[in-house]
């Protein structure tokens, strides 16, 4: 009986792990660009309901990432975008520079309920207003990025974002069903340049039509990304490359108020992380930039909006972070 | 914020970790009971057809377990019982004499198929015959048992032969949606006589009403119980006590031909490590007999029937079990 193998990088754990951001890595080599959407979310949740409050695959993004590395954020919002956008990220490195404010267009909206499941939200309207316009243009200075996270929009949208960089480094990307269903052959034309993926066990499913999240990964692989995260949620993620699998559980809390906004965060955390080592993706930076991910993502989900990431701060996460690695041994 | 705690156990690893059986813990001291099913099983899942092989939780059970510690099985089958019954045990410590074979009774059948869904069976057809009567007895020598497994049945016959037994030093209970919802009295006595208590997320949910499983299970623990584990399929598991939480991701495969028995043989490969430790439940002996139940489970799901446990051996599990634990590491 062939057993499945991990293929586990010798790299020593103890030595390496970088905490807070290093001193010469700065400016244009560690930072950290992220495109994608900008809202105003409407959240019920069994703990209540918020209306308007700010939202958006970027803004959970670069708020969980800056707790790593300096962000860049590209991003389009109408002229009815909310009042807090800019006061949003105070006192964090997030470069909101990138933010166009389109004249005569409106921001995206978003209501989505978990009043069923508090493990899949129901859209209950969603206004893709901005979003469903062109591109926002990625500013000039922006330009010299090393890590890019391209999160959910228009896979053509994406490629022309990734093809305006000079040289980057690492590009992870993010899709939805909607572009696996409606479109493919663009879809795995992103994949073929991207050097990872990231999506959840639904989408993964869908992309592959294998349900085994392994075997679906593997599949993944073969379509471009050196490696591919399939988030599942309240169980965790789990990590596939060509050197085999590594599965980690989501942090275990009690304290589940909002979901929205926690994949995003979980994506920060990570890109975040692996923008401080500079690109490298061994297994062991991969697994350690995975839990960063998930430890970030659990203050998400603590409150609503971006009131449970602006509750931590970077000692926090780290001991979070050494609570989980120490839990998760045996 | 408050957040979560873990309390890991300062308990070295290193040099603890029991393998094989020890020289010093044979007969009574070691031996492991478990009472629960036996049946012959009609499996359809993707991969294939099997019409009546043998199954049940005593059988995966027994199975599972004996790579660790001497199995003591209590079970009743009708006349019609399985030809292999007798030599699917060849080779291995398990004690059979307590299997009754009554007469004028039919042996319990299950029919289930994974067609729609891989990760849950939906029962095509069952015939509880034997199963339906009274229990089996205990027999006299068996009653020195130190470790017991209750697997699934009424919870006045899981506390009668728990009575019945002299000195019982660790004693975990299994149940069932259909006793959680009409013998819920009679499952809360059983739950404040036993030391541990294992049950699937949707048990968790339906028995607490709680969907979060961290608060579902520290809800269980105020039954009695001093330890809860919640079986979560190909999502892991998850075990709460006083001490904190412990989450342990489903072991990454993809060879899943037949899920049947994954939880009972999680459940023997778990009591089977505890028992070669004598009854400790410290968190790190916890963490580690899970570890061996999720490995176990993985070769159980890799065949059908008992086929994918035969073709294991303690070597291999150990081998996994490293695997595993390297894996998680980071």
């Amino acid at each position: 009986m062939s057993r499945f193998t991990f293929h586990v990088s010798s790299y020593s754990l103890q030595n390496t792990v970088s905490f807070g951001i290093d001193a010469h890595l700065t400016g244009a080599s560690m930072s950290l660009l992220v495109t994608g959407s900008i809202g105003l979310d409407t959240l019920e949740t069994p703990a209540g309901k918020r209306e308007q409050v700010i939202g958006g695959s970027a803004i959970y993004f670069s708020y969980a990432a800056s707790f790593f590395a300096p962000v860049r954020l590209v991003g389009v919002v109408g002229e009815d975008h909310p009042k807090t956008l800019f006061s949003v990220f105070q006192g964090r490195e997030v470069d909101s520079s990138g933010i166009e404010i389109r004249k005569g267009s409106k921001t995206f909206r978003w209501h989505g309920s978990y009043l069923a499941d508090l493990n899949n939200a129901e859209t209950v309207e969603v206004d893709l207003n901005v979003l469903a316009e062109r591109a926002p243009k990625i500013p000039q200075n922006f330009l010299d990025s090393k890590y890019v996270f391209l999160a959910n929009t228009h896979p053509v949208l994406q490629q022309e974002m990734l093809a305006s960089l000079k040289s980057p480094k690492l590009v992870v990307a993010d899709s939805m069903n909607l572009w696996i269903q409606t479109q493919r052959p663009e879809l795995c034309k992103l994949l073929s340049k991207v050097h990872g993926f990231v999506l959840n066990d639904g989408e993964a499913r869908l992309l592959t039509e294998e349900r085994n999240l392994i075997k679906a990964a593997q599949q993944v692989l073969k379509m471009g990304p050196k490696f591919v995260v399939i988030k599942k949620g309240e169980h965790g993620c789990l990590l596939v490359s060509e050197r085999g699998a590594f599965v980690l559980p989501a942090y275990p809390t009690d304290q589940v108020i909002d979901p929205t906004g926690a994949g995003d965060s979980f994506a920060g955390g990570m890109m975040g992380y692996l923008a401080t080592q500079g690109g490298i993706t061994s297994a062991a930076t991969l697994k350690r930039a995975l839990a960063y991910g998930t430890v970030v993502a659990s203050y998400t989900i603590a409150d609503f909006s971006l009131d449970g990431l602006k509750h931590a701060d970077r000692d926090q996460i780290d001991d979070r972070w050494h609570d989980l690695k120490t839990a998760m041994s045996f």
